[in-house]
């Protein structure tokens, strides 16, 4: 991190990489023949919904933690999330012994806010459309002394998520495979930072692409316009966990110059490819982890390579997942 | 396989991993905090419902398939399952451009059903109560000069089954762990061999247990009688993978020696199960892939040292899915 900006580079990323190796599930890199035939393509899922707490979140939260100097460890930190980075950083924080306050959303899902609660986290619930988690967050984190991690804005993180693109990397080369394109969920751009600092590095030929919700789509907007675009609303879609205002500002950095393109996905087809995934991939994902899915099963990602396909998350609730197989 | 019954041994289990492991999912190792909880000890989840075909049986099937001699390729391959090994069979012999026949119940999943006919595979389906599918494959066999491949009395099928055993041990040994047990759902208990085999040699100081249905525990009874023991029943329980009339030959000759004990559990006790695998481990299990999650998780294998519970299937209805989930 030698720039003004304190923007993570591969050696971050790596480093994370070692630093994480026996804490994180080496999560696997899933095939079916169904898929290929549905995509067109070979497709490989990189299945981030297997990570300890249901996400890849804790990825980035583990390399948080684990760099707090004394001090902090003992003022602890403070998290703003809906809920796969609260319960990331609750996580991380129950196994370094360090305090932490988490800041939800009071509309977030029960089963994030439990996740949360059973590993013995402080919670503060807000309103998220009449008060603002950043303030709260600010205000907490000053009282205490603490140290507010953002859930995508900060090198540490964004180097965590990237150690996912590590294993990826290695996992397609153990295949024999070069992949032709990656494809991942977006909501802040921490984990598309990490995976394209990654990929930069170990698989360069690949075109990375972030996949978001058709109304929330700020990272494809802003990769067409050159700057960060805002989203209209913080809150209409399934998808709770890529809901941010507008992309990062470390992100975008990162990913204006090494993202392709955005591409966008409706709720249904978000529905659809949770399906697709508990029928022939035999896991659970939440709206919001299988939008990338469901861009590769449309067909909107470019060209007819190998496809990698990042589902990052399956903290969904028993009765939305019931319901969305009862539609098929 | 140097002896008289044709028994297989470690190093055709071996064999089958040197031959199946760029074919098939290296399935991880899951683990979550909410399960170490539950269940008391440390439990490390091999989530084979992640396999390609959704279980655990495409290894078995591949390994037979893939020694066919020249002339058994043409005239290819006859299988009976309830469903997993059919699609298993159906897989590994499409991959293989192999003939196959699979013979399934009328009232297996429709799920499973879809699944073989996918693979091209083609279905003669007959009637559980009233007609024998053993007459039914080895006259179809006959007719065609075709090799019936048994679900489980074959040492291949159990060589090919064992190496899922290989790699639990292995990543167990990276996670620095020693198992005091090892659980496995029976149906034939070809499985089961496949990992004694395997573990006698690289975890030997592991017990090793079977879990099945209830009313269906004709491994449980077997053991404790010495001999093999037969079922009531072949119909009666939602976990239709496990409906078999009783421990294979091949089987049971290495179980014998090699298995602690057989443990029991409830359909109630493995959807219960089921819902704890969607909730903490954000795997789909079908009933007979959970009944060995459902012991441990009803604190039935004995100690309290690291467990290791095999996954085993994960081809579910999505009807009989959302109502697990409903239930709970």
């Amino acid at each position: 991190m030698h720039n003004k900006m304190n923007l993570p580079d591969f050696r971050d990323v790596d480093g994370a990489y070692e630093r994480l190796k026996d804490r994180v599930v080496r999560t696997p890199l899933l095939r079916a023949d169904a898929l290929d035939a549905a995509v067109g393509r070979p497709v490989f899922v990189k299945a981030e919904c297997l990570q300890k707490t249901g996400s890849f979140k804790y990825r980035g939260a583990s390399n948080r933690v684990l760099q707090l100097t004394d001090a902090q460890r003992k003022t602890g930190v403070v998290a703003f999330s809906s809920g796969n980075h609260a319960q990331g950083m609750a996580a991380a924080a129950a196994e370094a012994k360090v305090p932490v306050v988490i800041i939800m959303p009071k509309d977030a899902p029960a089963v994030k806010i439990e996740g949360v609660r059973d590993c013995g986290a402080q919670i503060v619930l807000y309103d998220r459309y009449h008060e603002s988690r950043e303030e709260i967050g600010a205000r907490m984190a000053a009282e205490r002394n603490a140290v507010l991690v953002s859930s995508y804005d900060d090198p540490m993180i964004i180097a965590g998520q990237g150690s996912a693109g590590i294993e990826a990397a290695q996992q397609l080369q153990e295949f024999g495979v070069v992949a032709e394109a990656l494809i991942t969920n977006a909501g802040g751009g921490g984990l598309t930072a990490g995976l394209a600092l990654a990929w930069e590095e170990l698989c360069p030929i690949a075109k990375i692409y972030t996949a978001e919700p058709d109304d929330f789509d700020d990272h494809k907007r802003s990769f067409a316009a050159g700057e960060r675009q805002s989203n209209a609303s913080l809150a209409g879609s399934a998808c709770d966990a890529l809901l941010t205002p507008e992309p990062g500002h470390l992100t975008f950095t990162i990913n204006k110059t090494r993202v392709c393109a955005g591409l966008s996905a409706s709720d249904e087809e978000a529905f659809a490819a949770m399906r697709f995934a508990f029928r022939h991939l035999k896991i659970v994902l939440e709206p919001g982890g299988a939008i990338a899915l469901a861009c590769a099963l449309q067909k909107r990602v470019p060209g007819n390579g190998p496809l990698c396909v990042f589902a990052t998350g399956g903290n969904v609730e028993p009765a939305l997942f019931a319901k969305v197989l009862g539609a098929a």
